[in-house]
């Protein structure tokens, strides 16, 4: 398998598949784009709520599929896709009143200025008709995302994807900026905000200087593979200055709510929420039909009109009859079961159990996020503090030793952040506090397993 | 509603809705990029088979979607993704047997040496992909497409989709070739292939006097947004003396499969087996999962290596569990009810039927196409000769017209074509010659209403 320096290798399997075995198999149909979690790869046949069985019918506690929010295989969103497939599955060119209904009820989650949505299939879709949108109103090209900022597979947002390494570069208008880092470059909120602001800043400049245009900051609300950095938020916080030196220049946010939204925070359904802001587009995706493919793109109409008044758009699969009522069920049972309250509560519970772990294990330098996406950062250094040290030349060695032991032990979870070095824990909305203890009884016992 | 000067508008809903109705709100929510189908917009509730049935209960026939392409609700795609949506629906970073099981099996309906596959969710993902390996592999950005060509809705193919309009300008390194046209640019099939190879050759010369490397000749292998263009075939038809100089300067052959591929030709199971060739990338979409969104990539190892060896690719639904259960079950209804065969006897009945009413209409002035995908070119004139005369100035009046009165007359077809002047008939594969004569009498009977 190719080996690329980008961050999304980070948990990827690396080792050499025996002839006629499936990993070999796949490899040979799927060609080397294609990754592997985990050292020894797990071949998952089952799921129900937060749990997942493999082949040989061992079952595993699922930290980290957000797509199945409402966990694996909810009744209500099975018999919603069950009943839907055998009566009719097509596309938005007929008149579809739940479509329409779906739509009004997606929208009225929102603050009523965003007010259009268009729907795609994937993320990647979203963000690259954001993008567009962006573009249209207001005239730039310019984009400023963060450092190891992943927002898709497409070509435009492909070159909106640090995070995919050097064998994707950078789209020719895009700056990136530094996400924040709570271990190696500790500071107050308010500075960290300074810093962040300052960094946007900068951007623009050059951009100015360049010639360019600017058209969006795209950032995850919660800035996702940059290491799970939910903080600063509210009105001094992260976002608040950043966003206002990108208007001011003339451009727009564009807030990538794949991962932080649908309620994943427990404070508020849209990640951007919890900063006080209201972005003029917003790109919604994984969890959105709870397994079916379905993402879209929120706007306000001022903001859509330039693109979606000239330009007509049709995705065959985007809105179609099976995936509307998969989204329907999604948005009933995050209602009907109160999840969003439970993401609060038991992130918090989560939250404060990771910091028990951390405090008997020096080298959990950090835990961080908001409900249900939570960020461990590993620092695998005697003592715990700076960055230089032994590990140095390979600082997400600590991390994916503890992923893997995590995996042989039961509990399925992943790594992210700059140096690979975050656990990144984003488990079905369904999480119990049981689930908890059962995570946070591994973690100690790997970290224990591994003398750290 | 904007007007713009899309092809795809052809058959667009133009009206005025009233506030508080459906269409209205619809517009309201989604905004000005959608188009609805039909004066009188249809709103599907079910479909069975050929037949699809409006809010009221009344029923029509479907002789336009191909992407249910076994037939709505077929008893086993309903099976198969009730089934997997109960059991699991994740992502490629686990292992799956079933996903490796059915890239090999998809594989092999495709000649050897294109032995790699990667999974999407929409045929706009396919295109997008696909140009990337071919801007890979060849080194070049040039590309070559139809004249009024669409090949999907992401940034880098809605600049190859020239079909979408003025609104949607080609991309910096597109260059168009016009389509036959039988009826306006007669020729024989000699002159035909020539033609179009000269304008490829043409394009090539353009692209090397603008200092533009090739990198690839994006085609449908049947043309689709163009008039269903399928002819001439084989070794010295329309597209071989234009790959071959394609390759010459260095680029590659696309062949875009999203309408002609799953043996819709009747002769094939792939649109380029009827031209003779193998290209170096293969697209598919629509019917690849009969309803549920997945499309895919299929190219020779050493075209996708220089891409995918260096680029990590993940789509989180792309060859999730629940798109892999509706594609195997797809090809095995293909398979097992022989469906290509029946594509291409159905086809060729229909094909025929099509010209008795063209003997009874002079306006009907070429039928043509191949196995299930036909176009019916129907120019309104007196006489039906030549372009000048009274509907010059809006060609396709008289083919929107019939597609509206079939609605009326409960049987679902489309328009395409440069001037909007061609029925689009690509109906589900399970077409019946009783579907063909029903379709056909309507025809016959509409033309009567109008006095054509």
């Amino acid at each position: 398998m190719t080996q690329t320096s980008s961050i999304l290798d980070a948990n990827a399997f690396t080792g050499t598949a025996a002839d006629g075995s499936l990993v070999r198999r796949r490899e040979q149909a799927l060609g080397p784009a294609y990754r592997l979690f985990y050292r020894e790869p797990v071949e998952l046949v089952r799921g129900s709520g937060v749990h997942l069985f493999d082949a040989e019918g061992r079952e595993y506690l699922d930290a980290y599929n957000n797509v199945a929010c409402v966990g694996h295989a909810h009744p209500r969103v099975v018999e919603a896709v069950s009943r839907q497939v055998g009566r009719l599955t097509t596309h938005t060119r007929y008149l579809d009143a739940a479509l329409v209904t779906y739509a009004e009820r997606l929208l009225a989650t929102f603050p009523a200025v965003l007010d259009r949505v268009m729907l795609t299939c994937t993320g990647s879709e979203a963000n690259d008709l954001a993008l567009r949108l962006a573009f249209a109103a207001t005239g730039g090209t310019g984009v400023i995302v963060t450092e190891e900022a992943y927002h898709g597979n497409t070509a435009l947002v492909t070159g909106t994807s640090p995070s995919l390494g050097a064998g994707a570069p950078l789209g020719e208008h895009v700056w990136t900026v530094p996400a924040p880092d709570p271990v190696r470059r500790p500071g107050t909120p308010a500075e960290v905000a300074v810093r962040f602001t300052a960094a946007v800043d900068a951007a623009l400049e050059e951009m100015a200087a360049a010639g360019v245009r600017p058209a969006a900051l795209l950032v995850d609300t919660i800035l996702s593979s940059d290491g799970v950095h939910a903080d600063p938020a509210g009105p001094g916080g992260l976002l608040a200055g950043a966003v206002a030196a990108v208007r001011r220049a003339g451009g727009v946010l564009v807030a990538d709510e794949v991962q932080p939204g649908f309620a994943r925070t427990g404070e508020h359904v849209w990640g951007f929420e919890r900063h006080g802001l209201v972005p003029e587009i917003a790109t919604l995706g994984k969890p959105m039909g709870g397994g079916l493919p379905i993402a879209g793109v929120v706007a306000q109409e001022a903001v859509l009109t330039p693109f979606a008044g000239t330009t007509p758009y049709f995705n065959t699969f985007g809105g179609s009859h099976v995936s509307i009522a998969a989204a329907t069920a999604v948005l009933d049972v995050i209602e009907g079961e109160g999840l969003q309250q439970r993401a609060l509560e038991v992130g918090a519970v989560f939250a404060e159990a990771l910091r028990e772990v951390a405090a008997r294990h020096p080298v959990v330098a950090d835990v961080r996020g908001a409900g249900l996406y939570l960020g461990v950062e590993l620092v695998d250094l005697p003592g715990g503090a700076g960055v230089a040290g032994p590990a140095a030349d390979d600082p997400g060695a600590l991390a994916s030793d503890v992923v893997n032991g995590m995996r042989e032990r039961g509990v399925l979870t992943s790594v992210c952040g700059r140096f690979g070095t975050t656990l990144k824990v984003r488990p079905p909305l369904v999480f119990s506090t049981a689930d908890v203890e059962r995570y946070c009884t591994e973690l100690d016992a790997v970290l224990d397993d591994l003398g750290r």
